[in-house]
């Protein structure tokens, strides 16, 4: 038997794959459908180059199907290991397989890519599965288009936000963008971003000095992403002209927030002349609009030193739980957060991410009568 | 009549300049002259493409000379506003036009403005001012190129380490630049880095996700570069390659350190398995033998967190003051650091810079006499 949860866990990070790509057939043309059955899909499965993930191909060992499928491709399978085994309330679907379509030079492949996922996603895990809620994947390509694909999609009840990779051509500040946010800020929806696409494709190198080595260089150079995104968001004014949108962005750490943000006032206060629609400090706009998730959970230096970043980063507000199953690093909902009062804890493992996505409490036994 | 310091003050961030490039000329082959005359130097004076910096064309006001030349380009008054007036031990020399020479696609051209400069140096500044040292601009394009170029100039007394910018196609841990730190590794000299160059000439966007809008924006990423370069020396294993070696970063910031290494030091737990050479936590490697600097001063949370940053980033041994004169950012000896412990002060005003650039204590009464 699974132990019951003492407590309520949204679950902002969980990838569900298809067992082949055939899944998306269904929802492909089939002028897509032959051009996959001769060059495949031609997305890396990571999103993140030539680097070697760590686990078993990246995943727990024991999240492979027994079927000899893909690691996170059976619902019973993640319903056993996850949402049964913790007692999960929600858990945000972050897919992987079709994750890196905003990497693509073919602006309409990419958008016929996403908007499958999308379909797939909702038959597959949304609909069979009223714990799982779904991001609808966008194409960054051409804005125009993953706008309408977002108004073709967000209207199911299980869509709970739009979803792109970390990697990009341009910093999601900027107006190039603007198609995507007035969609989901008329809906008052979250654009999510998941860690991925750095260096692959059409984007630019991971890091500003080129291509590292190894995966962990790969690794640490994520928060620089999203250091980069957030930064731009600041900066051109997206707070203000999109006041109902909230940025979450996941898997590229926490602990790195409050110096960054300390830098960026800092530098404000000197400069903010060239910017002067920033009119706050921008740790303000952060702490009211973007939100992060714990996995991986990081370490500090001393027991009390990670509650001091959390203090300094009010991750009351701006931190989410999150596990990555099936991925190797997935981190355990009884095990990965540091000793903490109560109350943050609880806003941590769901009143943050039930705010963001919007999603009602939902008791043990309601859950069981689905 | 200037105040006399209380304390040793080492400034390791001075930026000269020429008045006109033509200085240059003494140093340079006729072929270059001319297609200097026809081209311009062809370098950017910032070094990080179009953004708007700040201050007066990003120079104190007060610093330009009354003669109309550039800031930073008259001896008497760097005298009279920075040595004498902060009564200032040493300085070290980090230029400014000729500093991009590693953003050229050309690596002859630019390996000839590199050794230009270097004996303009000399000649202009460290000779007639003992208080000045230098450092030896390297050209990166071709590491053995800037290996004979070291080899050239290091025994001159004045010079005590070799200078880039942080701009770069590689991070510096990657093989391509072992010939440089064979040289610096055999006379015990530091490599030292400054901000600048990133997202110039060949070298790639100044963040991951593209190019930012603002100098702000801009002046942020300066932390990514250093962060990508000094992941990159752990991984590759340089530390262990060059034991004589010390790292220096300028002007990039320094609060964010610490939350960097805990980031690298939990990765390496979970996946050291791929990169065995490293046999310490990353942490480890970066207090010992990387050195940072503090302008721009960066400010905290309430007056005690600057010091817990300092704690555990060990400033006590990783950080050394600098003023950046005369930009328009500079930091004066007498304001720039919160109050802290007099010996952790010594140690950042002077100590740390002392053993890193092998400077020997000199008293007021001594330099006056020089």
């Amino acid at each position: 038997m699974p132990p019951r949860a003492k407590e309520a866990i949204i679950d902002c990070d969980i990838h569900q794959r298809f067992k082949s790509h055939k899944e998306l057939y269904p929802y492909l043309s089939k002028a897509w459908q032959k051009d996959i059955d001769e060059f495949g899909l031609r997305l890396t499965t990571t999103g993140s180059g030539g680097f070697l993930n760590g686990g078993t191909g990246g995943f727990r060992e024991d999240s492979y199907p027994a079927d000899g499928t893909m690691a996170g491709s059976d619902l019973p399978l993640m319903r056993e290991q996850l949402l049964d085994y913790y007692d999960i309330e929600y858990g945000i679907l972050t897919g992987q397989d079709c994750s890196p379509v905003s990497t693509l030079p073919n602006a309409d492949y990419a958008n016929a890519i996403a908007s499958a996922y999308n379909d797939w996603m909702i038959e597959h895990w949304i609909e069979p599965e009223p714990r799982l809620k779904g991001l609808a994947l966008i194409a960054l390509q051409n804005p125009n288009q993953a706008a309408k694909e977002l108004e073709r999609v967000l209207d199911h009840p299980g869509i709970v936000g739009a979803l792109t990779q970390a990697g990009a051509r341009f910093p999601y500040g900027q107006r190039f963008y603007d198609p995507i946010y007035e969609v989901l800020n008329d809906r008052g929806m979250p654009f999510v971003v998941h860690t991925g696409g750095e260096g692959s494709g059409w984007n630019g190198n991971p890091t500003p000095v080129g291509y590292p080595s190894y995966y962990i260089e790969a690794r640490q150079s994520r928060a620089m992403s999203y250091q980069a995104h957030i930064t731009s968001l600041i900066f051109e004014g997206a707070f203000d002209r999109f006041p109902n949108i909230q940025w979450v962005f996941i898997e590229g750490g926490y602990i790195w927030l409050p110096t960054f943000l300390w830098r960026l006032d800092s530098d404000w206060k000197g400069l903010r002349d060239q910017t002067p629609w920033v009119t706050r400090p921008p740790s303000e706009y952060v702490f009211e609009r973007v939100r992060f998730t714990t996995q991986p959970m990081e370490q500090g230096e001393g027991p009390k030193s990670l509650l001091q970043i959390f203090e300094w980063g009010r991750a009351e507000k701006t931190l989410m739980f999150a596990t990555d199953y099936p991925h190797w690093d997935f981190d355990s909902p009884e095990q990965a957060l540091p000793r903490m009062p109560e109350e943050l804890r609880r806003r941590i493992m769901s009143e943050n991410a039930r705010e963001v996505f919007k999603l009602p409490v939902r008791t043990t036994e309601a859950l069981a009568a689905d």
